[in-house]
């Protein structure tokens, strides 16, 4: 086991974690100990304690953003549990530092339960700036982020949804202006409606796209689905205008945009009837649900969730800016029109080096997590959930 | 306010922060991004799934620990929140690292019911290598230690018991040695029957102390007392063989030993009639039972909790050694043995500068946190808890 292990580049890298914790000021001397310990932090301590504002100049609290999961939608993988979905988080923590300079610390939740998962980040998050919530799975993840968000005064924001949603719209903006399209006048169908399938159904709806429809493993939801939870109902209604009923493969017939993020196969002849100059994102990791090399024979724009190709969607280019951002001005909240202005921000970063196989920034482009940044806090201080100015 | 904050270097110290989370690995390119992130690590993710001990050895639960506290004891401030706590747990934080290479995350609990301190704790708590309880008052701080060491199979540690009782045994055996004594003859009075004070005797009968006394405010735990509660009840049937009944300056005739882990003033008369070569430790912060001035006209050997005086007892000779070499072998629990091994160590690191002003080393001393480490892992195999070799 070890040997095999040994083979994959992956595992080495791995070795011991792939974060730590370390001191933001050095300690050499009996003075300093005595200035970042007892007695010094006393001071410190019972100054927040009459002021708590203070816990945002005096802590690591303005700057930290707990990174929770409970291990059951983690990556392609499914419910692997919270021990194996850590690896993943330290990930996504490693992300946080190097492309926003965020501290993220993973909290792999060892329950499933919503009541227990809501119990748990309400008693740990005061002391943090922010929850990232990752990798639960829909419908529970709606109603954990909903009411953590309503009962918490910090930045709540579950990447699956809006991460992906804020880099899907992103990659549509200029997927539309590269083909000559209005955004507001796409037919777009999106295959699952997990928590993925439903926040960017949630964000191209929001930004004036009138034609979205969104499709499950039994076929596009219309009225006439019997079988639809509270959470699909809710999607219906803000989808499928025309009242379309059938497969995601039927749905595709003369549709401008093609967006999988739910794994499953598409066939060629269905991505065949869809308009001309049409534009595939196919986000299922690592299959994408159309292969590229089929995608690029009818499609004018290819997207896909991998780095090896072409226009990888990727949700590093979002999450480390948002929280950035919504740091910056203390924002109580992630708003719908932060998410809006992240995207606008993450597309404008392309420019004039738009083509078809650039219609969004690589992740290294240092550019995007600052300007995704100052968009967002903007956006905060427009919607009035900033506490402070930019410094 | 902020100005007056200025005033004190404590404060410009403690802005943003003393720790971060930094990445441990370096991610320079679309490549290594494909091994740390997807798709490489669903890779890692997965094998974990399959074995779970692999979380050991490819993520950084293996080196971690949680840093719990709810705010209730804080240094001797006392009940100030989780909030207020913050900066101290950071303080611990930076500790862990500096002097033991410890990786640790503080949590400062929104609630003080220990029902739901040990529910939050067992399901945040898997994914991390350890728990080192924290500024939790007594005598929640008991069944919370014990429950959460039952249920889990990691190291659970109150420092504020264990590592203050480590550092004052590993004190108290070099003053024996330099007074002429045998440690098992002492005649010892503590003042204080919280956490401290609790954990103190009980080492001290365990290592083989006989006449140990206990006193809070209201006098030395006693036979006669009618108003103790079950902790204190417990204490009493370990310590008070004679049976003495009376306050704690009354039970100072002829002790051999002071130890105050309570705040509050010792009469300078009562120092007096201690015996001969007697030895102080005062150890409430900032203002010690005993001031080293009013000792040091009275006892041999005077130690106290401060930075500025000789002989400073500080857990942080103890709880980053001990959580070192408990990750070392993977140990499932801190049993009493490795208390007593990190004590010893401790106290040998000292060696032949022994001296009246010199009878514990220095926090800076390098040698402190290896040398307790190894201790402890010796002992955690002796106790049959240790589930690996030292590599």
């Amino acid at each position: 086991m070890a040997q095999e292990h040994d083979l994959d580049p992956a595992f080495p890298l791995h070795r011991g974690g792939k974060i730590e914790v370390r001191p933001a000021v050095r300690i050499r001397d009996p003075e300093g100990l005595a200035l970042a310990y007892t007695p010094g932090v006393a001071r410190v301590s019972q100054a927040i304690a009459a002021d708590p504002e203070l816990a945002y100049d005096y802590t690591w609290k303005s700057n930290t953003v707990l990174i929770v999961t409970d291990g059951t939608a983690v990556l392609g993988l499914g419910d692997i549990g919270p021990l194996a979905a850590l690896p993943v988080m330290e990930g996504k923590s490693l992300l946080f530092k190097e492309f926003a300079g965020v501290d993220a610390v993973p909290i792999c939740l060892d329950t499933t339960d919503v009541e227990e998962i809501i119990d748990t980040v309400l008693r740990i998050a005061p002391a943090y700036g922010g929850v990232n919530l990752e990798d639960i799975s829909a419908p529970r993840c709606f109603e954990i982020e909903r009411r953590l968000a309503d009962s918490l005064d910090i930045p709540v924001f579950h990447d699956d949804q809006h991460g992906t949603a804020i880099v899907v719209l992103a990659a549509l903006k200029n997927a539309a202006l590269l083909t000559g399209r209005a955004e507001a006048d796409l037919k777009v169908v999106i295959s699952g409606a997990g928590a993925a399938g439903t926040a960017v159904a949630s964000i191209l709806v929001a930004d004036g796209v009138r034609n979205v429809m969104v499709g499950d493993s039994r076929g596009i939801l219309s009225p006439e689905r019997g079988d639809l939870n509270d959470a699909k109902s809710n999607l219906l209604l803000a989808t499928n205008p025309t009242g379309f009923h059938g497969s995601v493969e039927e749905a595709l017939d003369g549709a401008d945009v093609f967006i999988g993020v739910s794994g499953g196969t598409i066939a060629e002849d269905a991505v065949s009837r869809m308009a001309d100059e049409s534009i595939i994102f196919s986000l299922a990791n690592p299959h994408p649900e159309i292969h590229p090399e089929v995608g690029g024979r009818h499609a004018a724009v290819v997207a896909t969730g991998r780095s090896d190709f072409p226009n990888q969607i990727n949700n590093v280019l979002a999450f480390p800016g948002i929280f950035r951002g919504a740091f910056d001005v203390r924002a109580s909240k992630v708003t719908r029109s932060m998410n809006l202005a992240a995207a606008a921000a993450i597309a404008g970063v392309v420019g004039d080096d738009l083509a078809p196989d650039h219609i969004i920034p690589s992740p290294f482009d240092r550019r995007v997590g600052v300007t995704v940044a100052a968009a967002v806090a903007e956006a905060a201080r427009e919607a009035g959930v900033a506490r402070k100015g930019v410094e």
